[in-house]
């Protein structure tokens, strides 16, 4: 794995060469661990003249999932409390013959920063901008393979949900049961807060579980990942509570469902973003349902859950191979509730088969 | 509780105002929630001329133990996506006429500092510095019975899982079984990540769980806390696993026990924060555990978990009455374990009986 670290930062290297810093301080704890192996609390990596360095706040602490640094890298803990990592940086920055430094603006605070820039005068700090999330984009067959394991986790933890008894218990419960079997079937944990949704709640993108309990006659949705080896994905499903749904309930099934496959065929190479969007929105907007839209119908996943791209209307740009992305829209009616399908996909060449569904989970309306 | 949320409101301004800025902008969420009575995800409060307003991203949601907001505060949600409340923020106050806005240099980024001074390029940006973060410091009887509940909560939960078999569990799963107990019990969710270390893991700040199973004869460490209404309070207590501690195992936890309580009983209103700190450092210290000792040992709480004041050596700074803080020493002993002892406890005059103690879980050392 060290030679992955290395050339990730090889590639960054180059890219801060190009733009005229030759020495750049990556804080982002998911863009230290991408091009780290492992990003200790409030470590930050120094990519310097010569030699790179782990800057930690104290000795590592072993953590599940968490990763190791990579060995070919130089690892230091600041020995005093109350240190930042960032400063330290660039003090070492300074003592290496740097005259400049380029900085996540988009992540140190101005408080930071300045304290940057006043341990080390000298240093004329630069914008490093977005470089490492852009290298993060396209995943190796690493990266997707620990997608692959969390997604399964997941399904298999949604799997077991729906074979136990619903009616009477609440968003809160449900959720936290799904929490801990993610982790009884080997996730790190959950990948993001996990939501449930019943009868009025049910379809809401990034819903909060409540005290409300399942009833006969509810949409039940659920929205989950897991996290494996620090790599996160999501799946989403609604059902019905009871035996036989409403025809209103079968109707807005069937049609996020059309609009959540239009999405998904849409997923080749050379794509644009916001045609991916446009596929899935357009089946739901044609069924007058423009203004229950969510700004964003998918996006990218990996080391963090919200990740580039955004499959969204003013979204600039093309999907790749081997990018993994979810396919989620949604309706959700004020007062009724609605429906929810999301899946994590990794966009394929059709001669590959096209892209290649990582969360198996029916899409059947299940009456449960 | 409207005027409260207002009375805030106008303690801020008067500082505000002594600072040279009549305006200001608050960002940190548990900044906002504290003036707002709600902090909506990604929501700011502008401290405006004549009128505030909490700035939304967008509808606000529904969501268990957020809070509701002071319904004297307008309230406004940003129409389309993408756009920073915090930017918008800036052209109100600039239509509102103000020529200064205090912001919080510690919590925006550079980015977003650098956006705000582009859309409002004649307001003077100044630091707001942790003004509102003081004004959290002393909490009111409102937000001290808030915390009396979480700890009752948390509590509650500890008690639940000693009674159950533990030899052969799992870290991970001890601590996902208390985090939902804690929500059984009727917290909006766990404080902060639930640390359960067993064996050699035992003692140590900050632990996050791993696979490691109880075994025969191990200390067992549980750290855990409440969030309720917002508020967060934490408990700590170490256990050993079998019938008879080992002696080396009783003298650390006697040890540890003095230290926590020489630290509790220094807490009395006016004392330095270093002395508290002293007060339970000096007994470790003069065992000879100097090395062993983590940066501080004590914190606030409050809306966040790690708050002002901090209970270290370097602190300055001094005690008032109704400040809730942590007395939480500890020994780790690398590849044999350790023992911390964590209370949330209020500092009270000795007229009220001195330090009212929230966590009420014995610190007998438990044979499990």
């Amino acid at each position: 794995m060290s030679e992955v670290y290395a050339a990730r930062r090889e590639r960054l290297r180059e890219r801060c060469t190009a733009g005229g810093s030759a020495t750049a301080l990556v804080t982002r704890p998911a863009n230290v661990r991408y091009l780290a192996g492992a990003a200790p609390r409030g470590a930050v990596l120094l990519l310097g003249r010569g030699e790179d360095l782990l800057l930690c706040a104290g000795p590592p602490a072993e953590e599940a999932g968490a990763g190791r640094p990579d060995e070919a890298l130089r690892v230091q803990a600041l020995s005093g409390p109350g240190g930042d990592p960032a400063v330290a940086a660039a003090d070492v920055a300074t003592a290496q013959g740097a005259d400049s430094l380029a900085v996540e603006e988009h992540h140190l605070t101005v408080t930071r920063h300045r304290a940057i820039g006043s341990v080390a005068p000298r240093l004329r700090l630069s914008d490093l901008g977005a470089a490492v999330e852009q290298l993060r984009v396209i995943k190796d067959e690493e990266e997707i393979s620990c997608l692959r394991i969390g997604a399964e986790i997941a399904d298999q933890a949604l799997g077991e949900l729906l074979e136990s008894i619903l009616v009477g218990r609440t968003e809160r419960h449900l959720a936290l049961e799904l929490e801990r079997r993610l982790v009884d079937h080997g996730a790190d944990g959950p990948a993001f807060a996990t939501s449930v949704g019943t009868g009025p709640n049910s379809g809401r993108c990034g819903h909060r579980p409540t005290d409300r309990r399942v009833e006969e006659g509810d949409f039940l949705s659920v929205c989950l990942g897991a996290t494996y080896r620090g790599y996160r994905c999501e799946v989403g499903r609604t059902f019905v509570i009871g035996t036989s749904p409403a025809d209103w309930q079968i109707a807005l099934y069937d049609l996020v469902f059309a609009a959540q496959r239009a999405g998904r065929e849409a997923l080749v190479p050379g794509v644009a973003y916001r045609d991916v969007d446009r596929a899935a929105r357009q089946v739901l907007d044609s069924a007058g349902y423009a203004e229950a839209l969510p700004s964003l119908t998918g996006h990218g996943v990996g080391l963090e859950i919200d990740e580039d791209p955004q499959l969204a209307p003013a979204a600039m740009g093309k999907l790749d191979a081997c990018v993994p992305v979810t396919v989620e829209p949604g309706v959700h009616l004020p007062g009724r509730g609605g429906v929810r399908i999301d899946d994590t996909l990794v966009v394929r060449p059709e001669a590959d088969g096209g892209p290649e569904l990582l969360t198996i989970t029916t899409k059947e309306l299940l009456a449960l």
